[in-house]
């Protein structure tokens, strides 16, 4: 394993190349932001919907085991008593007395000073509940408090039995969704890692019980193999299996996935067998049975669960950081210069193809490379960029982690001679180069793109 | 135009279908439900993923002069003010001192009567503000009452300049987002149209004002155009125009696209001219420069808007019941039975190819069957299905709107006979079938489902 240590230099650049290049802006940054809330720019919003569309795909659309789910935000109250969420999601806080502020009890030190002089006057510890709230309805009689849900998880769990009975499924079946959660962090953290606001994308796989120690192994290692096929590198992403003493007591086993990030470890996705906790507290609480009946043993069975439960936000980010890397290149004049680029997978790049024509002031170039671009807009994501000495514009490119760039040039509008109807094609990562025919792109261009 | 009449019936059958084939549940179902609130089975979970996907790639991917954005549901409270959602997003509300229930005013008939005994004793008229409300934070100092987004387009104006500067764009351009928003509506209604929590798709285009007029009038038919295209009955999709006494003191003109549901015509999308009133008053309320600087002319100027505000509920639903069908056909015994078909544009359908062994004991047919399922899944949404007679299989997938099924036969995995190798494919809307070789499947399918 690789020698790893925290960056905060690195951390730095790829926070202000975030800025910089519209990944991810502070939120309302106009009314000087809001606490720990981030809006994603055009880049990151094309990134993070790349990330969710290729766990949609792979997790859901190509395999026969799996179906889709869309619940609600709002869940009735019950479900967060059954969830155990009203009872047992808090932190512990304390109030000083003398100068009125809040504290998180775990992160307070013994010599933090009381702005009110001397040490703070700390009243007991009380837990203080993550779920943010609020009222739904406005005629009086049905007015209600409701919370924001702070998993998507609980949504699968109350619709398992009309997900089964309307697709009829068979156990093992899995039902994934993606969704926003939010908690009221006491310290939210580091960029777009811990925030109050997030989105998550979970699985619950419902099994008989006696198969479940196999699933639970099986989706371990298949979602561990998801992040490495799209491209983290290996040295970086650990998995670590939670003790006995570390679980809850329904628990049967828990694996988190973390990523070296240039703060040093922090979780992206955990694995759990939660048992038939879930679906039992459910079927407690809402007097429904939602136990499964196998038809060809005829016997009735309250399936066990394995919940791979993983962050978006996080997930982004971290395929962001994991491709940032700097290189050296040479410049049109000959220098060496440092390279920024994101090696991202093709698949995740939030532009996968440039089309640049090489002078701006050549209205024939220009005519031709718009002409390309709006046809290859039909099948990638593509972008126009005419602005600049050529050289400068690949550099920016390879900033935001464009695999492919096109270059129209006068070759390729020139009839007659050899290299007619081709374009320069420029790679990211090798920074080489070579002619393409405009009619041969299109295989070209899902090859390297991984489109299939 | 075809006479138009509401239809409760009708509605009646496609709730049912929605709840019984699992494309929208009752949210918290098993708890009762929570009222208005919906949950997306997996069929519908699909539907609305397709649609918001086809408005992602004909919107933002395929257009030349739009990006993407995802901006987060919290946002700074000044922002409410300067869009004047905290002084004038409300509904006029009542309550009946004897009895103690509230009513929204302008609904409240004369002839309502108390259920403590005669007429209502009611209050004066009190507005009642429409946004959702929760405390964020909890450390004292810094806890602050924020709302949750009545509406996606304030994070596409917040985030104006920096997305300008850090594509480098220039008029006319537009940002396009998809995401939830909520409003705690007084009488929500009608099944998935009107929702307290919804997900609209809102696209802000910004344009020199003098253009502002002819951007508008490109954006009212580029909308319309889309929901013909996917396949809406034009008869049953009409433009409003507003009226000039019904426009904003801002506005320069709307127009509101109504499709005609069930119980009568109801808005799916509003285009609006909103002149520079979002960007001027957000300028103002956060003391920050919003203009843009024209390169060519070195002018300063505030952008008109032209905003195309649609509903992703709404247009899934339309598209739901616009492809609702009920039709005769024949059965396997020589029988007129009625179909109930939905005529979904293959581009929306949530299943596009169902795959399926002429015969469930047969291992042959159905291993043969799974291996083409297999291979399919990479390319389309493919849903697999032994159980029960064929005919019977193509009904339930007419059902749900899937274009294509295809039956592995005997013929299919015979050497030796001419039709080796080959499906029976059969089409959803003239239910006519045809052999087709496994190896051209893939052209097949791309040209029926209109894939590019």
């Amino acid at each position: 394993m690789a020698n790893l240590e925290p960056n905060d230099e690195l951390f730095d650049k790829i926070v202000n190349l975030c800025k910089r290049r519209g990944f991810v802006y502070p939120g309302s940054d106009i009314y000087g932001g809001l606490a720990n809330c981030w809006d994603y720019g055009p880049l990151g919003a094309q990134l993070k919907k790349n990330v969710k569309d290729m766990w949609w795909r792979t997790m859901i659309q190509e395999r026969e085991d799996m179906v889709g789910l869309d619940a609600a935000i709002f869940m009735h109250p019950r479900t967060w008593e059954a969830s155990g969420h009203v009872g047992h999601f808090s932190d512990p806080l304390v109030d000083c007395k003398k100068c009125k502020q809040r504290f998180r009890a775990d992160e307070l030190t013994p010599d933090s000073e009381c702005p009110a002089g001397g040490t703070h006057d700390l009243t007991e510890v009380r837990q203080f509940n993550l779920m943010f709230e609020t009222q739904m309805g406005v005629v009086q009689n049905e007015t209600s408090r409701v919370y924001l849900r702070p998993e998507t998880a609980q949504g699968i769990f109350v619709n398992f039995a009309n997900v089964q009975t309307t697709t009829r499924r068979k156990l093992p079946f899995g039902i994934g969704q993606i969704g926003k959660s939010f908690r009221n962090e006491i310290t939210p953290r580091r960029f777009t890692f811990r925030t109050r606001e997030f989105e998550q994308m979970e699985i619950e796989y419902f099994v008989r019980p006696e198969d479940s120690d196999r699933a639970y192994k099986e989706w371990v290692k298949t979602r561990h193999n998801w992040y490495l096929d799209l491209g983290l590198n290996p040295e970086k992403l650990r998995l670590r299996e939670h003790e006995k003493d570390e679980l809850a007591h329904y628990a049967k086993g828990c694996t988190d996935m973390e990523y070296f990030f240039p703060w040093g470890w922090g979780e992206l996705e955990g694995v759990a067998n939660r048992t038939n906790y879930d679906l039992s507290r459910h079927a407690e609480y809402s007097g429904k049975n939602l136990s499964y009946f196998d038809p060809d043993t005829e016997e009735h069975v309250v399936p066990y669960v394995i919940e791979p439960s993983g962050g978006v936000d996080r997930a982004t980010f971290a395929f962001l950081v994991d491709a940032y890397c700097e290189d050296t290149a040479i410049s049109a004049k000959g220098k060496e210069e440092t390279r920024v680029v994101l090696r991202l997978d093709p698949r995740l790049a939030p532009i996968q193809v440039a089309v640049l024509p090489l002078l701006k002031n050549k209205p024939e170039l220009v005519a031709k490379a718009k002409e390309l671009e709006r046809t290859l807009r039909r099948h990638y994501l593509v972008d126009f960029d005419e602005r600049g000495q050529i050289g400068k514009r690949y550099r920016r490119y390879d900033e935001i982690g464009t695999p492919i760039c096109l270059t129209v040039d006068f070759e390729t509008i020139e009839d007659g001679n050899e290299l007619f109807g081709t374009v320069t094609v420029r790679d990211r990562d090798t920074m080489e180069q070579e002619r393409v025919a405009i009619d041969d792109l299109r295989i070209y261009l899902d090859e390297k793109l991984k489109i299939e």
